[in-house]
């Protein structure tokens, strides 16, 4: 189903922070030499959560698409905020990961998965508060119950 | 600190999707009509992640802000990738809220609260899914180990 309108009158705008960068098993994010002043203090967290910009998906056909069936429930028809696909009006992806290493004079944050590819702009970070993030009783649709409970501790990558 | 730089060529633009909306006990996301057919099956999780434009802070000044003594903290000094100030070079602030109804008719999202105000921007909805978002073991800055476990089943709303 496509997008009828969409209200240009009003648009914000974003830029990269720095990009992903996936090299055999080392996965990082290169964070630009102006922003790295705010990593400060982020080694003292074990998990971050990455806002990334789906590059691929920023076009017209993949920004107007409001339905469609997940790869992991064919039979499913599910609008697009009740699922994580990359392709969405706003295409602003998000993926919590565990921090391994971080270097705020290199502006590297080395993390054990992501599921993007190299080369990908970073948008933000966030340092992963339990108060914020972690839902004690959360619920998930019946189609989806055997899927886990927590995130895998190795992160989930691309082709997960 | 300032940032001394951005990156002007590599500019992405995103628009709002609906607004927020308080009155009295009242909270919801009111979605605007183009967008709503995107909310199937929303209603079949307990919990969403909820990306709004902090517009107050899209300024100069307050995407220039890399570092900051948080009011949690005083003395603290942090950077902004390390806290979850609104204030940041790409101010898209995320709030996870529990869901209490969902009107794909209405574009009426119904949540138990949130942390931004009446008329905030919002950018995108992602349904909460435990195997994305639910980190087992998470931990955090020792002088914040007072802090809860939990986000508060009642929600965060500006006040707090």
């Amino acid at each position: 189903m496509k997008r009828k309108a969409r209200n240009k009158e009003e648009t914000y705008h974003i830029f990269p922070i720095g990009r992903i960068r996936r090299t055999g098993n080392d996965v990082h994010l290169e964070i630009l030499e102006p922003y790295r002043p705010a990593l400060k203090q982020l080694d003292h967290f074990s998990h971050v959560i990455v806002f990334w910009w789906a590059d691929k998906r920023d076009n017209e056909k993949d920004r107007g698409r409001l339905q469609t069936k997940p790869p992991y429930a064919k039979n499913k028809l599910t609008g697009v905020f009740a699922c994580r696909a990359e392709y969405r009006p706003n295409p602003v992806a998000m993926s919590t990961c565990r921090i391994l290493e971080v270097d705020g004079k290199k502006g590297m944050v080395r993390v054990a998965n992501i599921d993007a590819c190299d080369g990908t702009p970073v948008l933000d970070l966030k340092a992963y508060f339990s108060v914020c993030d972690r839902v004690k009783e959360a619920s998930i649709p019946g189609w989806l119950e055997d899927w886990p409970e927590w995130m895998p501790e190795d992160g989930i990558g691309p082709e997960d």
